[in-house]
């Protein structure tokens, strides 16, 4: 865990069997896709249906995936849970396979909690996991878990764990946050991924280290582009290119419409295949998507069939 | 799991070592001193900080609870859980073990799922546990999980599973909604357990079973007098009584707070440990509860000290 990792990752949309099982080689082969991309992997994120996962599957799957010879310096699994050994088992695990660091989520069941629980609880995994290799890239995502984590603690994580608290995924949408931390934390080496690809170029003029992003998953050669390129005369176009096609999927429930792409570009309609509490996309949804989408001019190359 | 479970039931608090590790001696002595009191117990709940444990710690606690002797027809565990294989493993693990019951909190991670979704998510676990045997009570507490069960839901699952589905706890502390899932499915046998005892003697005179109360860890036995005498001409100063006593303990966060009481009554300090992102009680806020608890006459009897 020498190197940081930086740039654009996408969030792994995770594959699963009709039983719902977690498919390993239709997941292997989506990671090669997007490394082909030059996007990294944040496999078992939110849109990763990770918390849909017992620990024991996300184990297996990120064992497969390194076995499959993919470099763990491109992957960021996520790690947090609700229970602290659960937590602790994760990111042991992959810092044990070499991956270049973790991203954690704050336990979210009991909400309203204190900063000094939260504290204790990243606190807890790091000593418990006590290994110098470990990089935690904190994942900040109130819509959803509901518990954020705020700049105290963040700095009160920075002082007291230096060299393994690396960063942050804000995916709070809120520009003001994420450069908040960019003048609080950045010089002291945290580097900040913004939660969505609307705000990457945005995040990468006030200093910050890339995005990891839902529709990483479906279009990560302009994304990565643009990562490329921020300092470019096209910048701007790019970002517009960027928001033009995000805004599409956000009319759908994001998970399956990004899978419902994913199926339809493939042409293998097992990718439409969520897992409870999720829901695929009625077909006419998918019908509707699939049209604007063509009609935007988007396609994924390159995607196995 | 021929017998229905009702009354008044304890979502047991779980006694944490220093190290966190959770203590199946206490655990058990409080469990014998609840059943005592004439309380059953809701084990793995949102008290018992049950999303805090992995799978295996809340299977084994189990396991030793009911091998010290402890009548399972007196058990309804918590095991709903984000992930469907764990959902799906922590209930067949209680019926196999011949619990009353199982309290099924709803996948909590997203929001805003569909009626659809978390349809699929109890049938699911219901077809995989595939055991007569099994009554689920389904786990309706919004402010903490965000993700509610709505009457059309529960009328879905009720058609679907009519000998499966067995009953709720509501935690919303709506009156209005309590009664009127009372007067939509209690006539099918529906079985409703208030989430609070301040709702128990308006839930048993609309029809109701019981309730399942933090407060029954710390004052079972003036609570569940209360449901044996609800129809008694005492009951409303039984209620006024119990009432009195909850707000004393919902000044203060309440899992510690209820760890508070148990450890100054017991002289045991251990309980006090709550695992993060819980924290326990400041010294000041310990010294206040107990103030108060004792100038209301409080105490705990019985309680092994």
């Amino acid at each position: 865990m020498s190197q940081r990792i930086t740039g654009v990752l996408s969030p792994v949309i995770t594959p699963f069997r009709a039983d719902y099982t977690p498919d390993a080689d239709r997941f292997i082969q989506q990671c090669r896709w997007l490394l082909g991309n030059d996007v990294g992997l944040a496999v078992f994120g939110t849109n990763s249906e990770a918390n849909s996962l017992s620990v024991v599957e996300r184990m297996e799957l990120l064992e497969q995936l390194v076995a499959s010879g993919v470099d763990p310096a491109r992957l960021m699994p996520g790690t947090g849970a609700c229970a602290l050994p659960d937590a602790v088992q994760l990111t042991a695990h992959a810092v044990k396979l070499g991956c270049a660091g973790a991203l954690m989520l704050p336990p979210f069941y009991y909400k309203g909690v204190s900063d000094e629980g939260l504290f204790r609880s990243f606190s807890e995994v790091i000593q418990r996991v006590g290994d110098h290799r470990l990089k935690v890239y904190l994942y900040h995502i109130p819509p959803v878990a509901q518990v954020g984590i705020g700049l105290d603690l963040i700095e009160r994580l920075l002082s007291a764990y230096p060299g393994t608290i690396a960063g942050i995924k804000d995916s709070s949408g809120d520009l003001h946050n994420m450069t908040a931390m960019l003048d609080r934390f950045a010089p002291q080496g945290f580097d900040v991924f913004a939660g969505t690809e609307t705000l990457l170029l945005a995040n990468m003029q006030a200093g910050g280290a890339g995005c990891i992003s839902a529709t990483a998953n479906v279009n990560p050669g302009p994304i990565a582009a643009l990562y490329r390129h921020w300092q470019g005369p096209d910048a701007v176009q790019r970002q517009a290119a960027l928001d033009a096609l995000r805004a599409i999927f956000a009319k759908y429930p994001m998970i399956p419409a990004l899978k419902a792409a994913v199926a339809h570009w493939s042409g293998d309609t097992q990718w439409r295949t969520v897992r409870p509490p999720l829901v695929e996309l009625q077909p006419s949804q998918t019908q509707s998507l699939i049209h604007e989408l063509t009609a935007a001019g988007f396609s994924m190359e390159g995607l196995n069939a």
